[in-house]
């Protein structure tokens, strides 16, 4: 089993990512942990527990960051025409969920979990690094107790999506993704380079629907908005982003990948761009040597990955 | 005929380039300025003197930039692992050449050429681009007065050369560059996206030198180190970056661009990358916003390039 703990701000992809986790049979969801991004922190963690108490995870919701690593950067509007005022496509959504939190801020139960599961714990973070990075901050040594850290983020060979060159994910909060990807632990980057051409056609996700039943018609609902945001880039679908992070923790075989360090742009113009050096290339001295190289997923066989989202949450898998 | 001012720090591609240039029968080369880069401007100037004595060029050579835009960047030792300590791949070069070079400095030889040849001037930039942004700024009405702008430098879509995301041109000088980017002429970007897959094997050098003569005998002999230094890359032979640029005055219909505003990254771990925004691609308000809209090449017909260098070279050409 999977020992994963997935650090999300739903945010409509990171709902489909989350059906995904808690329905796959060799993933074993131990905590859902919140934080700033597609919407306030306030907002995505009532979305967390709504989802939970919707598809009856039975995980804990840890609140996490609701500001940048650092905290002097100036805030930027939310991205309501992505993930709609309420974060979830603006489906109706109760203004309150009677579940509980984890009384703990979400880098504390990142912490507490991966020291009570030593090696076991992967990682898996789709929005601002803010969490990891607090948490790298408080307890440096988890860095030794993770198994790995699978992130939805950032964009190499591939132009971003918020600026020519930064990805939305890092671009919020690039001093705690530099902290992330520079740490000592494993790191996977599944960013637009895989995730941008990794699509769902309306027409599949209503066939989905259609035989899954209420849990799936939710999913379904609210992620019609998105559809109709990606009009720009995909025919009549959406990039189904975080998933794919999701699709790797028992698939990454149908991921190809480079190895190498590396480092986040921190301001001025290319602020929030993932910049790798692959292994085995050399450049004059610079701020890539004697950092751990991480995995920065390059290739995706993305019909196979999108089957094999839908099969997970049609409950069909069993890889 | 293509009127076209030469600004190179020769270098062992940049002399092919100067070769196709002086031998291009559509091409009247109005001059040669040199700037600091494959080695110091002495240096350089003193290769263009060689290469225009051995070669027979009649154009004047006009002596350019010692040091950055911004004088306060600290130096960087020459690349001479790449064009040797002498900027020729380490032939045998006199220590002076006895012809003249032009009075005036590299910058005011450009702004007077252009003024000479209102809409006509097509500048050929295959070095830092310090003298062009030096011109602009004693004289930023020659925006007006250029046809266009042909630079090899930059790197969008694939890796940098001095750094995982800056090429040598850009990076030797980024405040310059982001001068002539981002002025109100036209810009045509040839950078490694493309020149890093346009490469000339030693066999086919050695080719052109048996049927060439004693002048491509010398540009056969220079670059051999080069072609060594390239064995990381390239199997027997060598990248024409300085080429690629020559050739599009004569065939840009070789190549296929996008087109869009570029803005050089200055200063931090990404510092001399190059960033086009491409036209049409919405962004929230940024650094690349009411900028002109510059060519930007992503991908070239190499062999046909490689041939029309060869055919140039050995007298051929007439397109």
């Amino acid at each position: 089993m999977h020992k994963v703990i997935y650090d999300t701000d739903p945010g409509v992809d990171d709902a489909m990512a989350l059906l995904f986790l808690h329905r796959h049979p060799e993933i074993d969801l131990l905590g859902i942990t919140t934080v700033f991004g597609n919407a306030s922190v306030e907002t995505t963690t009532r979305n967390a527990l709504f989802l939970k108490r919707e598809w009856d995870i039975p995980c804990p919701v840890a609140k996490g960051a609701s500001v940048t690593f650092d905290p002097s950067r100036h805030e930027r509007p939310w991205p309501t025409f992505v993930h709609g005022h309420n974060g979830l496509g603006d489906i109706e959504v109760p203004a309150t969920i009677d579940l509980p939190t984890d009384p703990r801020p979400a880098y504390q139960f990142i912490i507490d979990t991966v020291r009570a599961n030593p090696g076991e714990v992967r990682l898996v973070a789709v929005g601002r690094m803010t969490n990891l990075a607090l948490a790298l901050k408080h307890d440096p040594d988890i860095v030794r107790l993770v198994k790995d850290v699978v992130i939805m983020g950032g964009s190499f060979y591939v132009p971003g999506n918020v600026s020519p060159v930064a990805e939305a994910n890092i671009h919020g909060d690039p001093e705690a993704a530099d902290v992330v990807m520079t740490a000592a632990w494993n790191v996977v980057v599944i960013g637009l380079d895989v995730t941008a051409i990794t699509t769902m056609s309306r027409g599949y996700l209503a066939d989905m629907a259609k035989i899954g039943g209420e849990d799936v018609q939710l999913l379904n609902e609210l992620s019609q908005s998105y559809i109709d945001f990606y009009k720009h880039a995909v025919d009549d679908g959406m990039m189904v982003h975080d998933s794919c992070a999701s699709a790797y923790i028992v698939g990454p075989e149908l991921f190809t990948s480079i190895k190498g360090p590396v480092r986040v742009v921190c301001g001025g113009i290319a602020d929030g761009q993932t910049i790798v050096k692959p292994d085995g290339k050399h450049f004059p001295p610079g701020d890539w040597d004697n950092l751990p190289s991480q995995t920065v997923c390059t290739g995706i066989q993305s019909e196979k990955v999108v089957d094999l989202i839908r099969d997970t949450i049609l409950g069909g898998a069993s890889r």
